[in-house]
């Protein structure tokens, strides 16, 4: 069994009020030197055989992210030793 | 400017019903061979100094992640070349 993540982030010129939350609320928790925080998916998808990239694409693209304003990236994850 | 990465995903055991739907809208778009997806969430936080990794667990564990439902994992993200 093979997973495959694919990360789905907002694109950089789209607020993200979700990451401004976080980000607001980290002085109570009496944290600094942090710039800024962004919320997106992860998503992983267990094959039952060899990984299709290809199709990973697709489920990304038509299932999983919203191109309009959406950035997403497919990638094998090697099992943890 | 380093960027540490969060990723909180449900526990095991857990039932996903957002992963759930995505895996029963495969055979819609012609794909098989998946055995399960599950959703979660990726949380990019931007440290203007040096990361720590702490202060980022600790964000992680009282901000970002239900631990009673969640785990997750905090990264140092190496920047792409």
């Amino acid at each position: 069994m093979t997973r495959v993540v694919v990360d789905v982030m907002l694109k950089p010129e789209i607020l993200d009020p979700q990451g401004q939350a976080v980000a607001d609320a980290l002085p109570r928790l009496g944290v600094s030197g942090i710039e800024s925080v962004r919320v997106g998916k992860r998503i992983e998808i267990e094959f039952s055989g060899a990984p299709d990239l290809d199709q990973a694409r697709e489920i990304a693209d038509r299932l999983l992210a919203n191109p309009v304003i959406e950035d997403y990236t497919v990638r094998v994850e090697e099992p943890a030793a």
